[in-house]
């Protein structure tokens, strides 16, 4: 069986709120889309601004392996005729290979929203398809609504198709516009369809009910052989079918060989590329492509999986270019920990006293909140330290955080330090923006005339958790402190009740962090 | 048609990586989840740690209305006898009215993860559930890997559910544990597994595949009748079957009355709430619940939606109670201050110049990263203020924090404040524990004596968040507080670099709050 691939991450995926492609941003997705083996890449609508009329003259620079450009439009306007419909000019004068165009196929539609009749709307859809075939276009015809369509007049759905099929359209796309079809609707539905037309069915779903994908994979084992979608499932409301999933589905479950391996390889640095130029943070839990996609937490699935990973993996993470991860956690066991330690580079048994008494220090760290997945800095110097494997560089002698306010003008903010360093003891004051920011700089001060080495950590991401915010102002936060220096960065956790002390221990850590490296 | 919803957020969805539930945090799920009408709540296994322990302890205090609380464990250990299983032991010590007994059903887990023979797993399937059931229990039997099992050794499989069936297992769950299949698969194995059994089948779907809510969708329409899912679709990897979307599916889609219509109407409410004690942030776009769920930004949708709702949205959002949005205008911003200040006693006309004023003020606070939707008694605060309706009870003419360590001890920290209040310049100190807490304690020593009604003020929720965390220790941060009286509770907001100055803004604003009511 062969697929097509047709992405609308520049078109329907660029409806996101939240999203706003430049021309020069569509240029670069356009170029991993076509690496990523993409068949059809509809780069815009050419009729409704002219952001998508500059890029589709920019796109005729690129050279590209294998996508055709498409371009899309409506059909034309009712009462119009198609010649001198404004909209299909400059549809064609995109000069792509393919044209997509939707047309209505939900009578309702037709008559409330277009205020035109049913038979103008037959004619609508066979004027413009004709018209682009005859300018030599490849035609997708995108049934706007067609499963709602359905439902509620299948003959006229069924005569819309039919239309686009008469006028030569290449390929009749039926779509769940609204995405309120479950898989096993969309399953019906192509089953009574499907024998009417020649003509090769696509699919393009929306995910208003969650169902994008699997409603996409049903289309296809239903005989649909062209599939739309978007890159991270892009589109607005709820979004697209999400072709980072649909890919690997029907690489690798359905067994059709829609990319390569190579191709499919490149996927979640591809998702994750697409969502950086979207300016969007990709959930850690997004199948396939995901930071935790591969993830395990619980002890019983992390001892497994370190024997066979099929045990809790669907599929080898490997061939979507994702990686295994075994994260921290109070419902780790033993394997957890001695995984982990290796590592770090410390060999230890998995019955040495020292394992069960770091069990019950992490266990009892956690039950006062301390959480290691996003702190493993912090967990590796926990566990290095309770082996005995390092000492601590410097030691806190006192130290003295003052904040003062007067009226309305900002807080004023003073840090005093006392260390213990290679047997002397130093002081150092700093100034801040806040009170964790005065310790940092007076913790600095002191402590880069000792290592300098410390003057490449930059901390680059500082987060606070209220762990029982029911106490109110006396709640314990837990802090995550997020370092890097040149070459990798690193991860450090504290919790007290007091922000200040909390900051101190992950500020700490990052420190002690960078000098046993 | 009849469904039982079972909702596994507190153990499925507690392997989330980045959750880590406190036993108070569990509560108010559990109380949250029997409010959304769910039937069964899998609160934990006790046999894994001991916070889950304590949480069966304090739920029994909770008075639910409907929902029945469940305990987790596996099956016995191979060769042990069930009476002898501490694991067992601590099950059944947890004392809830149901269990969730999870067994192996894939051949190849059982010789090689549980290294046991496959009649031996078949006993220990029966033992369990049979001592389980006499021990009084409703038993819910996992069937874990129940789909892949089936795959690979279909005859195994079907001996395993038997075995439970015979046992007095009341309900046989069918679970897709590693999340690898899709609707027709499942359709395809649920068809020819059911015949088989006289007991109530359920489903436990992950959503490795992007697929889980429309695996469930489908295993309901093939006759399972007991579902099972975590809110927002947490857990491990790629997360669970989100309920937040298949219980709108099967009440709207399928019709079948799971929920009543009010207890639906609560979905949006409680999706987000517990994703605030999870302490993670919702995705926009998250069908049914997700603030962009239902937004429209494409001009044509807006004008057609604007007529008739249905033309682009598959429910009506009220349902679920969530609601349409369309990209905010300035025109908007206007009307929606005049609505908001009629709510808070204030008539404001449209064109008045102070309207224009405040509007520019709540653009430059938005811009600095206060967030009236939580804090909404700031925003109150500000209008009022603006428009000269209020004077404020104190001023501040200075404090002083003093946070000290020494070595290994405990942070200690002391508070100084000097305020006007009445004319008067009153003086008071504090100490608590954190520079927050102790700032709070000042303030109420001087500020109780004379507005006694702030005694009744109690700080029930504190929350911060880090709003640029790319600067480190020198972030802005927004802290939101939470208050309650007797009669009412109300949220205000402060930003700042230095958390104690942001923490006093929210502070000042909820007693002023407490003393204009």
């Amino acid at each position: 069986m062969s697929i097509t691939l047709f992405d609308t991450t520049l078109r329907d995926g660029a409806q996101t709120e939240g999203i706003s492609f430049t021309v020069e941003d569509k240029l670069k997705i356009t170029r991993l889309l076509d690496e990523l083996g993409i068949h059809y890449i509809e780069g815009g609508w050419p009729g409704s601004n002219p952001k998508d009329i500059e890029y589709f003259k920019a796109v005729k620079g690129l050279k590209l392996k294998k996508a055709k450009i498409v371009a899309f439009s409506s059909t034309r306007r009712p009462k119009v005729k198609v010649q001198d419909d404004k909209n299909i000019a400059t549809l064609l004068e995109a000069q792509t290979p393919v044209v997509a165009i939707f047309g209505k196929c939900w009578d309702f539609h037709v008559t409330e929203a277009l205020k035109t009749t049913l038979n103008e709307n037959l004619a609508m859809i066979k004027d413009t398809v004709s018209y682009a075939k005859a300018a030599g276009k490849e035609v997708v015809f995108d049934a706007e609504h067609f499963f709602d369509g359905y439902k509620k007049n299948p003959e006229y759905a069924l005569k819309c198709l039919k239309a686009a099929e008469e006028a030569g359209a290449d390929i009749l796309c039926l779509c769940d516009t609204n995405g309120g079809s479950l898989a096993y609707q969309t399953q019906k539905t192509i089953n009574e369809v499907k024998p009417h037309y020649k003509t090769p069915l696509g699919i393009h779903a929306h995910n208003d009910s969650e169902c994008g994908v699997s409603v996409t994979g049903m289309a296809v084992h239903c005989g649909c052989t062209h599939v739309q979608g978007t890159i991270n499932g892009y589109g607005e409301r709820c979004g697209n079918a999400n072709l980072c999933s649909v890919i690997p589905i029907l690489k690798l479950n359905a067994g059709i060989n829609c990319v390569t391996d190579k191709q499919l390889k490149r996927l979640t640095e591809i998702s994750h590329h697409v969502a950086e130029i979207a300016n969007l943070p990709l959930s850690a839990h997004q199948p396939f492509v995901g930071r935790s996609a591969f993830s395990h937490k619980g002890g019983i699935h992390v001892s497994a999986v370190a024997k066979y990973p099929e045990t809790y993996e669907h599929i080898k993470p490997e061939l979507v270019g994702n990686e295994r991860r075994v994260t921290v956690s109070e419902l780790s066991g033993i394997s957890n920990l001695v995984y982990k330690a290796k590592d770090y580079g410390v060999e230890i048994k998995k019955d040495a006293p020292e394992v069960k008494e770091l069990i019950r220090i992490l266990k009892e760290l956690e039950h006062q909140g301390y959480q290691f997945e996003e702190g493993e800095a912090s967990f590796e110097l926990l566990v290095k330290r309770a082996l005995k494997k390092i000492k601590p560089h410097f030691e806190l002698v006192d130290f003295k955080i003052q904040n003062s306010k007067e009226g309305d003008l900002p807080t004023f903010v003073e840090a005093q330090i006392k260390l213990k360093v290679k047997g002397q003891i130093l002081e150092s004051r700093g100034e801040g923006d806040g009170p964790v920011n005065a310790l940092d700089d007076a913790l600095r001060a002191v402590l880069e005339k000792h290592f300098p080495e410390l003057e490449q950590v930059k901390l680059t991401d500082y987060k606070v958790r209220v762990l029982d915010s029911q106490a109110g102002t006396a709640s314990k936060v837990r802090v995550i402190i997020e370092s890097s220096d040149e070459s990798c960065s690193w991860g450090t956790v504290g919790v007290s009740t007091n922000v200040t002390e909390a900051s101190w221990q992950a500020l700490v850590d990052s420190f002690e962090y960078k000098l046993i490296k």
